[in-house]
């Protein structure tokens, strides 16, 4: 029975020690604090973030990391992108030297615009072999749910993808492996970009013609930059590329494509990110992916103006016309 | 002033009337019922497939094709895929001998396997520079009501698609333009294949994921079976390709996904196929699919599950679940 933690206690990392617990682990969920960690315990399901949902008696709420790590084959980072540096920097005397580190988190550093492996990497000095990335069209609620999903397990060491693939893996959650880490995590962060876009299109009253078109034209900016960046480009045909876009730009289940749509709708920024209980990756990484592609020089006509509207305060609407109107040319 | 006739009074031919109209163009609209183009020009809209949209008064309305088709520059074929070849029979005496043909039709011709514009070669003997395809994320409803959208004009010769760019080109309505007609239209008509799968999902209940799940995979096989047949790859990562999948696989203004839906629930095909009063072309076209990738030995998963439903009489859940549960593997 592999033993795994999982550092993050919101609704994408309780549903996972959900799949974890089905697939067999002996699960530790670790949550920063104390009272959501002893409500789980107390209740047997995550009120706060995922209500109705049972978490099953092999998975063990604590506030207290060092519990949680001890032992740990597999640690699951499931905290928000933003805050993982310091999170680990916090854990690193308590990581388990040999654990594999599976990171969930969808985003880019703000400032240092680093990938989450590469922020892990930074903060424990874990070799690439002992560093994965998990992601994919998995909205949180339906896998707590145990609704048929596909999902990505990337590993620069294909081995280690494997056997992660085998612990994670459940008549209704299943992984497939992939080398490409760099890929991945960008399609992960940039989709919650993209996700804003279409939300505010969709809140203006845009049709699905317009949100398809969007959703194309996103996918292609994000290839774009990963490709500048060393990225498979069929990474981004795949599960995390189109996949992980297309569930969260359609789902009602997507918080970023939720604030999208009030923002369309004429809602302020801060009232939009108010309504949402949890964060919404896409409002912070709009402005690391805009300034990767720059320090690249890659166009992303999508991700700039999704950062005139939550950085510089320009309107949805100039922004969703000024990506409507551009001047016809060849596609590709 | 472009003379265009566009042949076929569905909904699609009528809001393309509507785009041209637009983009200034003097339009004849056939429709094979005389009763139904006395009904366009009598109510100034045709309430039979597009009630409420105001058909422009350069729209012409008319039953009789020699009419039509006298002094036009361009030709929009707008019927049923099914029936091309056997219209395209009749019209061929009273054709412009230097119209570009362009086709509006998704589909691929039952039996012979033919795409459409090897159907408009075959009955016309038009040389490829006077054959074109428009396809794209276009729900013809959303057209007609001058949503907007983005569009792909292919053509082998790049001045003819730049020509038609020019003459379909409004404010709301942004063409782009394409060399692989190949690509465009195995894109165009296999979209519609897929739709019925994912429409099957959603109808039996799953969720966000499994639908992105399966649109991922079924672009993925059109892509393979397209490079087979000489198609450009980047094609289906396109407008032709991901953005007109992922218009019809999330609109509910989708027949092939409504069809879909409606089979996924329970209801018969023949039941299913009657809710609609006009044509579904995956229902016919996912025969032609299979049969096409079988000649070429690609596997399509996909499109063969939705034969076994359509054709087969299989029940849509043990088709879904045949899908859901491959086994894991890499992904690339």
């Amino acid at each position: 029975m592999t033993r795994v933690a999982v550092l993050g206690s919101g609704s994408w990392g309780t549903a996972f020690s959900i799949v974890l617990a089905d697939a067999g682990a002996s699960v530790s969920l670790w949550a920063r604090r104390p009272e959501l960690s002893s409500a789980i315990a107390a209740a047997g399901e995550n009120s706060a973030y995922l209500p109705g949902v049972p978490v099953p008696p092999s998975v063990v709420p604590t506030a207290d990391v060092a519990e949680a790590l001890d032992g740990a084959e597999v640690v699951v980072l499931a905290v928000p992108a933003q805050t993982l540096r310091s999170n680990l920097e916090q854990f690193a005397p308590v990581l388990p030297s040999s654990a594999v580190l599976l990171s969930l988190a969808k985003g880019i550093e703000l400032h240092s615009c680093k990938r989450m492996s590469e922020v892990v990497a930074e903060t424990t000095g874990a070799p690439p072999e002992r560093i994965a990335v998990l992601t994919g069209p998995n909205l949180a609620r339906e896998i707590a749910s145990r609704q048929p999903s596909a999902s990505v397990v990337a590993c620069a060491d294909e081995e280690v993808a494997e056997r992660l693939q085998d612990v994670v893996r459940t008549p209704w959650f299943r992984p497939y492996t992939n080398s490409d880490v760099v890929g991945c995590e960008l399609a992960g962060a940039i989709k919650n970009v993209i996700a804003l876009a279409v939300g505010m299109a969709a809140g203006m009253g845009l049709g699905d013609n317009a949100k398809a078109s969007l959703v194309t034209r996103g996918l292609a900016e994000t290839a774009r930059l990963g490709s500048r960046l060393g990225a498979n480009p069929l990474t981004f045909a795949g599960l995390a590329g189109l996949g992980d876009l297309v569930a969260t730009c359609y789902s009602p289940l997507s918080r970023n494509r939720s604030i999208g749509e009030r923002l369309g709708q004429g809602a302020a920024l801060a009232e939009a990110v108010a309504s949402l209980s949890q964060t919404a990756e896409g409002v912070k990484s709009a402005e690391s992916v805009l300034e990767l592609a720059s320090l690249h020089e890659v166009d992303m006509p999508i991700a700039e103006q999704v950062v005139r509207v939550v950085r510089d305060g320009a309107s949805p609407r100039e922004a969703v016309e000024a990506l409507m109107t551009r001047s016809a040319k060849p596609e590709l």
